[in-house]
This record gives structure tokens, sequence and C-alpha cells, in this order.
């Protein structure tokens, strides 16, 4: 059953937010993509939120650029926890995006990562997911160790490239 | 009939967003206020967007703080022209609320005002509707003469105080 | 009848600003294009404010870069709505030119959109004409509800896709 | 059984902070309170988040100022779903805070809320338990319920104020 | 004979301002001080600016804020060298001021001085009519040498409390 | 007779500051070019800036990037007039460069000019000493009759292509 | 024996710069204190970083706000580490401090600590010292021992204040 | 005996560090060089900080970019002098970077170098075993001299070209 929906508010953000669905592929965390626009398709993005806890999802991850709105507009109207992902523009750097998305009010928070870390989100929606799953959090756990071995492989090739 | 929709998402930006109405009423242009939540009453404020032009409504000032979703969101659902007044809050002197009414993508404009700018927001509604209207085009003449008179006077006054 | 005057601190402006007049056209807005400077012909600037109402303009649209004077000084002597469209130049990614052009004193409004969108400043000025123009408010409906379609194509095509 | 721990790097984050404990106790969350400081009891820290898991917590919220680096370091050892509050100091009005949470590196995520925004990081808690939580999923619905008609309430008392 | 005009946007700018004419005062300076706007009286900004070398001025000091056109406009229209003073206002902390004075494009120049800086515009005013004028010159470089005093008169009353 | 000294930190900033160099060639006035680093040639930086006047020269031009302190340094020595250049360097676009330069404590001006504005610099070292000189002031008048003309020329140009 | 030079531009500065002294004095390392103006001494600067390590100086903190140029220029005219403390001023927050502080030119270090962070530059010049001194280094020990159990304390008090 | 240990978090920090070390071998300084992330080693990181005095390490180097904890994290960890180099990302220009080091609160000082400013965390390495080291002071101090020549060459090759 689909647990996670990813959405963004245009096919252009997808070279950005493909990373978050590589991530839950990895964890076997089954996922939906939709492009959802909060400012060309504003009713069905909130028909999108208000129906995606029946739907069975559990978290949704909504990436978007500039004057983001579709994180904490989703946010608005699901009970479900959303992650939001800063995507840069042309111009500032993603620093608008960053913005837009993270400084939501007091009531409607907004589970915001860094400026493109769409692989990020999806490894905190597996985080979310895991918390009450001993089984998808040893996998997390493991995921770990390997990033700690990447680590010290990386520092082995380094030290023998001196 | 009323012409010109004044909301916000909280009555706690009443005291920035008055002064748009203030304008409003100095120029005899009928304005209605409302507190609209883009992030509390999402569906509501979706509706007042889609129905604002029936009901009469020329133009909308939306004011927002933070991450400052409503003058956008309700831009993507009327045709009406939607100025937007960044609110500022307690961090940050409204610099995330600029970029995030500001930076919309293609397809979807805000007129964007000044960070606290809510009398130019009232002003420039009042322009918009004098573009068709000669005679409020005379009136707003007039108030740039007043303007040009207001200096004139504290040149005059900071010459005598020298 | 010309309704809408595009103008630009320099014809470096004009790939920036071109969008404007490509949205005007869609609505089959009359418009014209001049190059203008508040820095290099300020008096031709100020001339072309003056009179821009009596020659029949209802909005004007205003391009410029860096310390971006040209929109300000056009709505300090028009009674026109004038919007301002912050070009951005080599540094600074449009920093400078947003400021510049929003940050406007009480009394002289700029309808600012975003760095780089002048696409958005004509769509803006077709929704300012269309607010006493029940037509062109209608071709406004349609043009969303196809912004609206192209997102269902796009989401339909992602789906195939993946 | 506590599931959430709240930590926070000096006491002088905790009024800043209690706003997340206020936010769990409307939802009946049992969590635990902690000083734990990245700079200053490191070993401390890691060892907190090492065995946050398997003493049953579930989500962590870590607020921290300046060079931020208990919510990153938190998450780099646990397995857990890490909130990041971005606490504003006397300088910066917290943007060092909100980079220094926010821009994690890919493979440890923080979940990072505004500025100061502690009671929505206790409520992105409550969402993220909920997710799995009908009941609690319920009373997510009820307090947006209630948030509404707050707006509502809101606008009836500032249209009888006018 | 007058040898600097000193102008601002406002009366309210004068708190500031003020403090140029009391540098130029130090130095037995001529000045002469007006409010003149570039957004409320824009033609005689022009005038000012047209006239003001045949009048005998040498020098003109700016200072606005927030979109400050007045020293770039000013600028534009003499042939006098101008410096821009970047009045702060309530928000931004003056950066919005300081890059619409500095950031001028190629062409027409403006002396830009500090954030509130208004005493060291009247300075520079100073060096640059003591470039061509050897007393002057000679003036400048005893406050020169009395600011060193200064500083070991401090030095001194520091060491003493210590 | 050398008029104008135009410094620089290294010889990587030359390709900015030239242009400071052909501004002042196109008004033959008189110049000198030297690298002078504050930061590794810091005595020989301070006699250049103590010798300056009674060498002759009237002002001076120094460019520089990142914590760039050789125009403040350079005006600390000088009785002349110092007018300083942001260059921008490979990171944050010269806004370090542009804050070290213009935020001199109050007692010692620098004339600052746009991030890479050297022909700017060039332009206003001119204005100063056109401003004790008729007949180079009748040359700037005539440059900004010329651009003016540039103006027009590009504006008939811009018509035509449409 | 003097080891640490604690020197500032401005006697302003004192209240932000002397928590260096006093962190110099809980670990019993000799300092001197001087008022030293980049701007206003600059050949007073340059004499004292000249002889300062013949003086038998190990180290020197340097404070400053705005253009900050008394760490940079102190920096190049000595072979000691130089610890740069950006003092914050009326505006800006000391951003314009830190810039002008920390972005030296390659070949001359500053060691830069945070904004207003006289303290830390002080323990940043004791473990500068400790370095080559094991009893120092000892008691740098036992002073991150004593933080850690500040630290333990606050949280056992916070829980009993819950 | 190796005296400074350069560490940075991932492989692909060494284009920017490797400038650190080769400060460090033009003056025969001893180094290692190590792979070590706070965020993917965390336990790792902190043995390397406990033990690296013992070692007999004197000085730490530390790059990171973004939410960069590691030269912080390493500093609460040590007795030793830690150097912290913000390393530019993709977005933001290490503007996050800097933010993230240099802002540490009090008891924990970094000391920071500009953004990508490697070599001059060699450079200020090299400073600190020299503050001791009669002999390596002196090497600094011709390092300095003939830094003094470069530019005397540049100056002279400049002159040549013109």
């Amino acid at each position: 059953m689909t647990q996670v929906g990813v959405i963004m508010g245009s096919d252009s953000d997808w070279p950005v937010m493909k990373a978050a669905t590589e991530a839950l592929a990895e964890f076997d965390v089954p996922f939906e993509v939709s492009v959802v626009s909060a400012h060309r398709t504003p009713q069905r993005m909130l028909d999108y939120a208000t129906t995606a806890a029946s739907r069975g999802l559990r978290v949704i991850i909504a990436g978007a650029g500039g004057a983001a709105h579709l994180p904490g507009m989703v946010a608005s109207a699901t009970v479900l926890p959303v992650i939001g992902v800063p995507v840069p523009l042309k111009y500032l750097d993603g620093m608008d995006s960053l913005l837009s998305i993270v400084q939501m009010p007091a009531g409607v928070p907004v589970a915001t990562v860094s400026v493109g870390g769409a692989r990020n989100a999806g490894l905190l929606a597996v985080r979310m997911l895991a918390s009450g799953d001993p089984a998808l959090q040893e996998r997390m756990a493991r995921f770990q160790a390997e990033l700690e071995q990447l680590v010290l492989d990386k520092d082995a090739a380094l030290q023998k490239s001196l």
C-alpha cells in the first residue's frame, strides 16, 4: 500500500525531487508521484491534501521553488506530516524557496530539509515510518552503518592517494 | 458596491493592514475586511478567491507574514489583480514575507508592495480602479499634488528651523 | 488604442522584458515599447510619465536592474498603476533590483513582481485591465483553466515516464 | 511511556522550547526534557542519541542557536526522526541558527521548523506519531478544526470592531 | 557662496542628515539644506539637479531611505559629484537603502557612504573641495591629527581605568 | 601632471579596474596605476597614501575584494578623496567587498561605487575634478548628452526591430 | 611577561572586548589592552603590529566593527596569530564586521570568532598558548569539564522546575 | 612528529582542503590528513578529537560545508586550537558553511577563516606553531617578505604592460 506521496509543482522540479523517490525505493517504501501545483491547480491540491490520510498515505513530501507554497498549503489541509523540499530556481540560490517553506505560522508545521535536499526528504520519511516499525528502524541503522563504512573507505582511499 | 476586498491571515496583521483601508477610505472606495487564513482556513480562502469577482470585487489586497502564502494562493484562484503586503514578523524583518509573496511563478502574479507597506497597497488599488475612471484619476492627481505641497511645507519648516 | 506602455532602462533589458509583451499579445492587449532611462534620460522619463495617462495608456510596466529607479520614478509622475520588474544583473542575483523597486515610500506604490518576472508583469497588467472588462476577465479565466490542464498533462506524462 | 525527547543546548533556550512541550501536552503525548549540549557535553549528547530509540523514544525535538549543531549531531547518531528548532540569538535574527540546522548533508536529515517555531516542532512530532495512530490523527483533525473556528471568530470580532 | 547642497527626501531624514551639515560647519564650508523628494516632487528634484552647478554648488549630498532614488536621480541630472547617504528605515537595517543608492549603472556614479553615515558624507564633501584648495587640505590634515590624538587619549583613559 | 592614482591589491583586479582608467582617459585626465596591497605591502600602502597629496595627486581610486581594506586604509592616511571599488571575488558576489569598503567609521569616508563599478569610479573622479574646472564640467555635460543620445538611438533601434 | 595583546579601534568596543580579557585572566595569562585604530592611527597600528613579536607578545586579539580593518591590517604586519572579533554596530547586526574580518585574501589569515564573541577570542588565545604548554592544556581540560558540569547542573535544575 | 591534523567531512572537500596541506608543507610542518565526518562517523569524530592532543597533535584544521558541524564538534572535545574552513557547496556560496562554523557559543571557539580559505588555514596553523618557535617565526617573516616582493613584481609588470 502506498505510504508516501511525493508531489511537486511542476515537472521541472522532477530532476531534484526524484532523489526523494530513490531513497524511498532503497528502503522498499511504496510511494506515488504527482504533479500538483498550488498556484495552477489550487483546488486539486487541496483535494489531494484532504484525502491523503484516508487514502492511506502516511507522509507527504512536497517540493517547490520561489514563492514555494505547496508544502505549507498541503500541510494546512491534512493531518499527515509534510516534508518540504526547497527547490532552487534560477536566482537567489533557493533562499526564497527555503524561507517560503520553513517560516510557517504556529499551528501548521512543515518539516523542512536543505535547499535541493530531496534525498534527505526521502530518508526523513523513512525515519518517520520507522519510528513505529522496528524492522524498518533496523534497516535505517544498517544504512547508517554503511554511510560510516563509506567514510572509512574514502579515508583509506585518500590516505593512499597522498 | 464593495470594490476592494482587504484580507489578512490573522487579526494580529490588522495594525499593519488597516493603513490600506484608510487609504481606500480617503478616496471613498468601498471595501470589505476579512480574516482569511491560507493555513488555517484553506478551503474558505479558496472559496473567497473563486467567488470574489462574481461578488463584484475588482481588486483584492492580501497581507501576510513569514511563509506568507495568502496573496499568492488567492491570486491562483481569482482573475482579479491581487496586491500582496509583506507583514514583518518578530524575526527577519519581513524578508521572509517579502520573498514568499513576490517570487511567484510565471502565470500567477502578485502585485507586491514594500515590507509593511499597507498604505501603498491601498493607493495601488485606487490607481488600478482609477485606470478606467477619469474622476478617480483626477482625485489621485490631486492627492499627488498634495504630497508635493507637503514636501514644500516641510522644506519651508526645515529652512525656518535652521 | 495602446493600453500598456512597456519601458526599460536599456535595450540590454529587452531579453527579459519581451516576455511581458508576449503575455500582453496573448490577450490581444495593445502595447508600446520604449527604452526610457531614469539615469540617462531623466527629463524624457518624467515627460513619458506625466503624459502617459493623457495619451490613453492605462498601465505602465517598467523593468530595471541594480539601483533600479525607473519604476518608482515613473510612478511618482503618473496616476497610472506602475508594475515594476526587477531585472537581475551580473551580481547579487537581482536582490538589489528587487529592493530598489519594491521598497517605495508611502504615497507612491509600485506593483512589484518577481526577479526576472516580466511574463507575470504582463499578466498582472491584463488582470488590471480585466478588472473592469468582463470579456477580458473571461479570457483570463480560460487562461487559468489552460494552466490547470497543463499541470494535469504534465502529471500524466510524469506518471507514464516512471 | 515517554515518546518524545525535547532537548536543548542550554537552559537559556527553555523560554523558546517550552512551547514544544505545551503542544505535546495538549495532545497528551508523554515527553521528557533535558539540557544536552553538543559543544559542552559532546559525549553525553552522542550517548543520548544512540540510546534514544532503545529507551522507547519515537521522536526527538532539539533546539539550538547560532552555530546550532545539536539537532544535526543527534540525528547523526539515532535512527529516530529529529526535529530541529532554530533558536534566535542576540544577533542575526536566527538566520545562523536556521542555516546551521537545515542545511544538513545527504544521509542525515533534520526536520527543520521556523525560527523560534518550537510550538510547531511539538505539533510536527504529534503528526509523526499520529501517522500510525488513527485516534491521535482524529485529535489533530479536531485541533485543525478549532484553528479554523478561531479564525472565523477573529474575523467576526474584527467585523464588529470596524 | 554656498558650496554644498544637502538634500533629503523627507524631514524625517533630518535627524540623520544634520550630521553632514555639522561636519561642513566644522570646516566653515557654506551649505544649504532642502527637502527635495524624488517621489513626491520629481520635477522639482530634477530642476534642483539641473541648476545646481550654475547656481555655484560644487557638491551635492543626498540622503534617502528604502527604495532610495534621490541620490541617483540627482546624479543623473547634474555634472556635480553626488554623495549618497543610505538612511536606515524601520525594517531591513538600511540594506535596501544602501543597495538602492550604490548599485548605479555605468555612466552615473553616486559616491556612497555607510548606512546612516551622514557625518562622513560631510567630510567627503570637504575632501572633494580640499582637493583643489591647499588651505582646506591643511585643515583636513589637522582634523585627522586630532582624530589620532583622540585615540591616544582614549587609550590612555582606558589604561588608567584597568 | 598626474591627477588620479588608481591602485589595486593585486593584478588579478586589473580586468575590473582598467575600466576606471578608460573613463579617465576619455576625459584626458592624467593618471597612474599601481599594485599596492593593504595586506601584503602594508607599509608601502601607507607611504603611498601619506605622500599622495604632496606628489600632486588629487583623487585616489582603490579597488579591492573580499575583506577589502585598501580603500579605507588609504583614506585613513591621506587628505584626498578616495573612491572605493568593490571587486567581486569567487564567492558572495562582492557583498563582502561592498560592506568592507562602504561601512567606514565616522571620520574617514570612502566614496563607494557599485560592485565591479570601476567605470563609475573613473567618472566620479572626473566629476570631482570638474567641480572646480568649468571646462571639464562642460565635457561631463557633453558626455551626459551623449549618454542620452545613446538611449534615444537604442530606443529607435528597438522600435524598428519589433 | 605579557603574552596577549588585546586591541580595539575605539573605547566604545571595550564593553564587548573586555570579555576577552576576563577569559585570559581566568587562565592567568598576562595581557595588555590598547586602543589602536586602523583608520585614525594607521601608522601607530602598523608600528604596534611590527613590534609585537619582538616585544614578546605571542597572540594578538583585535576587535572592530563595520568596515572592520584592524584585525586584518595587524595580521598583515606581524608573524603572530591574530584573532579577530566582529563587533556589532547599530545596523546590520555585525554581518559587515564579520565579512570584513573573515574574508581575508590568501597569505594573511585572521582567526575569526563569532559576532560579539570576545570571550571565545580569549579562550582561543589560551588554546593557542596551551598548544605548547601541557600545564595550560590541563587547565583548559579542567575548564571544559566544568562547562560540562554546568550543563549537568542546569539540566538537573530544569528537571526539578518542571 | 605530526603537528597538525587536517580533517574534512568528505573526500569531496579535498580539492578545497589540500591547499591547507600545501601551505603546511611549504613550512615543513608535519601533518596528517583524514576523512572524519561529524554526521556519518560521529563517534569516530569524537574519538579523533579526544585523543588528538595526547597523540601529539598541536593544531587541528577542519573543513566542512553546509550545516558544517565538524570544526565546532571537534573543538568541543579537544583542548587544541581548531581552525575551521567553510567549504562552499552548490548553493548559497558558503554563507551557510561560514555561519555554521563561526557562530560558536561562548566556551568553545573555532578559529574561522574565509569561505574556501584553506590555504590561510594552513598559514594560520603555522603562525600558531611559530608563536613559540623563533625559527619558524623567522620563516613566516621571510614568507611575508616574499609576498611583498611578489606585489612589487606584479606592480612592475603591470606598469610595463600599460
